[in-house]
């Protein structure tokens, strides 16, 4: 941390800085500028962050030099965690395709869709129980029923599937028929649910906030991580900006940022951030591109019929299509599918 | 909704969009424009807004007319809600202010700031049990004993209090407590933990996410109109945006445009806004004068000790003062307080 | 300048960057934290701030810790510049009412105009000759025609005026007619502009980039002061963010925070911030009450058939009324009209 | 263009909107909705565009419907634009890289670049004379001198370049040294010297402005084309949002976008989107991946000594590497280098 003190600060406040430092077992550098003295605060910088500097008199500001997450950092993991699901890995060099409709809305939508997935080359099967929609008055799943359509799929095809859970009472019953949990978007903040899912064994899916910074969203990890939980993998899905052209701003440069900041695998929606059936390939293939280490999309038999973001959903012969594109750029780009 | 279709759209895409909506009991419009067929679309907007007409062959953009929600809506009611907590109101040409420290974090440290605040002039207390913290390593509260602390210094200086809730299994708790329910900026699209305080009888503070359009906004009070409470209240408290000289950037033209969209009473947290205690006043006063129904302010009796937001809080005596403008501005202005 | 090196530094990269720093002139102050080197940079920051530090090997990153500009700043000057312009002050105590059409369109819409602005209070005219234009389609204003109009205006009301300049080539031009050149939001970053205004005589007025960051703005300022013109003059009027529900998001904190970083004047747009003519008054008090050196408000009278903007414009009456509002709070606030 | 009118508009207001329509010789399609009526307005969009809807008495919004640029759309001209400099394309299938230093800064780190990136597969040189910076105590460039030296390369290496041009004034001076001419990001508003720019015989280069959304970018290059110069491509370099990890943020998507909504070529900066090193071949991986004509990419001998942007620009050997990826994927996507 560096504390910069005010123009007119005294030595009195200065001193006063360096003592609280002492306090809790810190070092202090102090460097007297031409306007300003400049303390570098040298020791645990998670101890160190949590001190109201800004409060104390004659301080202008506190830069933290350090991030405040610890475990899910590349300091603390040089290597790079791979998640095993079932056979399927997720990080270490593979490029791990989700796929599904976003909502499970009956048997035969989700069965139609699961086999054309697995037949095109997806690893895990998404579908959601449990929606969070902006409006009340929106579709908002079939709950349990829905996992045990999910559960029903993953017999038939063989594939593993991810579910949201939104809720912290619906922690263990998810948890009970899914092989992932995913925690969405809207619930990245969410430190309670955070805590639960760390708590119960299977890997953890961590969407990106759509309005978080990437060390809030290393944060969230490290709330997973903290209770026990270490098989965390993140995806990117877009962030609200100012340009309103598609649904959010695919943040690609998150995925080489994050490899550098973090061990954790991150994957890339290329639905959830276009918003758009035909952004959905050159997202898909951006993100296998940079970097990612997988993409979930959204499929559905048929996208005008959908009970939840129908407009941003692939039919199974244009997910076919993509799979094939993925394959020969996997190729080309050293990744095993 | 307009549905906008593409200029190569055919007839029989466009037939399919009007065949829609007359399923569904609407009324389409059909104008044929130099390059575009536009078609609007008349009847229930809610009903309307659930269908995926972006996914429909032919169709280019749909772009809603009205608004997603409806009991919170101007619309549905003309006057003003005014919430009565024990005596004061909330609405209706008060001006209210609400203040005390961000975290409960001992009895003394309570019990000196309520008597501040009272004595200044403040009608309800904060002060929170619960805290939601980024990074998993800071002060997380005091849980239900800080709800006693807050329930004694209740019955000692006579002032309704205000605490948030951040888990759908503390809903009862709190409830059990607090004279109003606090929604915090993180939990603003928690659309469960919105059901649940739905469902319980104490009035609700819904601050606003921060990242929130204000349409999102209206919708998530939506979720805790629909399910029978209606004393809800809104605290705009400063979004997210490119520019990071403060906290947050305090979205002062949110006040105006949410009393012209909905009958909701609006406050203003200048202390979250803006995270230093030098900007409190100054916004306060900006609250004022803009047309807000109160504010929310963060008081310590030594800020620099405080474990969470230290550098926003102001000193009781700085409470007072701003408490004196307040008064000579709400005479100007036509308030009661 | 705070230099952080990566972990795994070598001893040779941290001795090149301490060696770079001597070479112009600077002390380094090294801390060997627990997983990284920190160098404090001491010595003139805007020297500091020119090297390519980030460029160098081992380094990770570097955090200015001093503002990148000079003259402008409160640590190079404490009093507040007061402008005057013809008898009237700009900082200072004063409020000063700036008003007018945002575009000359004809003598007779000018004259009705000026009139009414001058009797209601109003102490400085706007009006501009030289329109930027999102799309090229729209009306571009009347060109020196305008100016013409406008400088018979000052005579008939005995009104200084304000113009805005858009190209390096004019500024003799509007110079030699107007009493403040103004820069507008889409030009706060032309640098050759700012060069130009800043070597002419009459005061600028400044106008925030709708994207820029306050450090930004002022090294606008900058530029034009470094070349002799101290007469500069900030106005606030809205950012882009994520909120679309109004045209801009008036940033209303900024008006506290560049009074401390700075000594020039700041005033505030209510209308091009709203973009709305019900927006204007409320967004004018908050603008008062956060302390603001004054405002500029469109005028027109017959906003329905105004050229330009013609949604936010005022009528007259509304002008006047506004007014009244103005000097009783101002009476309250301390100012003097 | 939709014109909403508030709940309580009267029937002379509706009147008074269709008669405006009418006097401009268009048609209004009027619907009564329950709570609302909306009328269409269907015509001359540009007209349309040009009236001040919102200014209307009973309006509560104008919605358009169409964009307000016309010859740079896809409606207009449905093939792609492809731009010849020297034997060289742009657009139309190629992938043209364009490569060299972000400043012109001796005759020495010119050569050598030059000589690098040619070698390595550049079909285009990029060094600048003139450079836009933040501070106004930052290196400004070589002017003249710069285009000399730039003009001198191409003789050598037979490589064409693209040079950044600030001021209307200089536009004729740098459009006898240059292949193509740059509009740079903080440039891409200043609409006189867009209009300048389109007076000239040389292709322009458009990048996009950090704030600008899509639509206000094609109306950047509506200015260009309308003044007769129809050589126009764009280049996507990073958009400003609440993310501070890296400089930019890149906007990926904005390339299917564009691709759908204009016929321009677009190409993509990795340079000045990441600002540092190790971001360049990720981005421009994703760059190609996603479908952009182009990249630009900063390249200089040596980097830590560089005038401006060092922490972004490749060594020679590093963008050699970049250049056998970019080979790989082109044959597997398709394109032609």
């Amino acid at each position: 941390m560096i504390i910069v003190m005010r123009p007119q600060a005294s030595k009195d406040e200065i001193n006063a800085v360096v003592d609280r430092l002492a306090e809790i077992g810190c070092e202090a550098h102090v460097s007297a500028g031409q306007t300003r003295t400049v303390i570098g605060a040298v020791g645990d910088h998670l101890v160190i962050q949590t001190l109201p500097w800004e409060a104390m008199a004659g301080v202008e500001r506190a830069v933290p030099v350090l991030k405040s997450f610890r475990f899910v950092s590349r300091d603390f993991q040089a290597e790079d965690t791979v998640i095993d699901v079932d056979g399927t890995s997720i990080g270490g060099g593979s490029f791990t395709v989700v796929a599904g409709p976003c909502a499970v809305e009956s048997s035969d939508q989700l069965m139609r869709t699961a086999e054309a997935v697995k037949k095109a080359g997806a690893r895990i099967l998404r579908g959601d129980a449990f929606k969070p929609r902006t409006s009340p008055y929106a579709f908002q799943g079939l709950g349990e029923e829905g996992l045990q359509l999910l559960a029903e799929a993953r017999e038939e095809f063989e594939l593993p599937f991810v579910a949201e859970v939104l809720d912290s009472r619906d922690v263990a019953l998810v948890s009970s028929y899914a092989d992932i949990l995913r925690i969405g978007t809207r619930n990245m903040s969410n430190y309670t649910l955070l805590a639960e899912v760390g708590r119960q064994p299977k890997p953890v899916m961590l969407k990106r906030g759509f309005t978080a910074t990437l060390e809030e969203w290393l944060n969230a990890a490290e709330y997973v991580y903290k209770e026990g939980n270490h098989q965390i993998f993140l995806v990117e899905r877009g962030i609200r900006t100012f340009e309103t052209a598609a649904r959010n701003t695919l943040d690609i440069t998150a995925v080489p940022l994050i490899k550098s900041m973090s061990h954790l695998p991150i994957m890339v929606d290329p639905s959830h951030s276009g918003g758009r059936r035909e952004l959905v390939a050159p997202l898909a293939r951006a993100a296998i591109a940079v970097g990612a280490d997988g993409i979930m999309v959204d499929v559905h038999p048929a996208p005008d019929t959908a009970k939840v973001d129908g407009a941003q959903a692939l039919l199974p012969t244009e997910f076919a299509e993509l799979m094939d594109t993925i394959r020969s750029m996997a190729s080309v780009l050293g990744y095993h599918l």
